[in-house]
């Protein structure tokens, strides 16, 4: 499966794609959708739907993976955020996406797994679960791959659990 | 002018169409979009999306005019809202409305003539100025008329601005 991980933002959008077969992950693509400050919010806000739009046709995801709200984030932040992660989940269900939410402590347990790990040996983590040769850069691009290897793990486990209740 | 006001929120949207020829302010269309607490968030949001698509579609506002973040609400509300309010200026964006966005201070500024005023004093001159019989319910529907009118008064005093700088 093909799992679209995402760290939203309304300056910058982090993404990344991973493929998962049987317990290989592999990186498909992955970067970030910008938007300029100058531009008003919801002009940034269309211009982020329509990259991810453009992103899921062109990569063909099955699922998304995207953080929860980080709690200790100040209301503005929160709000700003928000509005981003409302079209970016918006883009996700019109194309019938799988949709998983992971705080932050279930991202960090289930790349490194301790849910209080550093940020930089998360992104080491990514790395290595993806065999690069470098942790992608901003931090946002490694942080979307991070919530996707969640999903993958998540995802997995759940099938797991399905599998379980049929016998 | 079409003025479409706008009172976001997740399980609950007020919305409220007025018209302003003059200064003299017509109620076209009031309601409220609202969502099951059982959905999942991205399916509340795509609910929001389309509807409001559809009331664009059918009563063509000229402008839309939304609350800005209200300071006093906790960070999961406000990534709530917001969440809801990013899908809304993005169907806004999207069908090229005129966009105003006003702090609770301001539109009791505009509604009441006083920024501290309560906020049964605003529904009542919402009644007053749209005059309605009743006070449109719930609470959301009053909201999102009291921002469409703050839009019609800042409007003319923007028209009246570029007007003055013409000279």
């Amino acid at each position: 499966m093909r799992i679209l991980g995402i760290d939203p933002g309304i300056a910058i959008v982090g993404f990344g794609f991973i493929d998962k077969q049987g317990s290989k992950l592999t990186p498909v693509q992955y970067g970030s959708i910008t938007t300029e400050a100058h531009l008003d919010q919801a002009v940034r806000l269309k211009l982020i739907y329509e990259s991810l739009n453009q992103l899921i046709e062109r990569y063909k995801p099955d699922a998304i993976a995207v953080e929860k709200l980080y709690f200790n984030r100040n209301v503005t932040t929160a709000f700003t955020v928000g509005q981003a992660r409302g079209v970016i989940m918006l883009a996700a269900v019109q194309h019938d996406l799988e949709i998983g939410e992971y705080t932050p402590l279930q991202v960090k347990q289930a790349v490194v797994g301790y849910g209080k790990a550093e940020k930089k040996q998360v992104q080491e983590m990514v790395r290595i679960l993806l065999k690069l040769s470098e942790i992608p850069k901003p931090d946002d691009v490694a942080d979307a791959l991070a919530v996707a290897i969640c999903h993958s793990q998540f995802n997995g486990y759940y099938a797991k659990l399905k599998e379980g209740l049929k016998r």
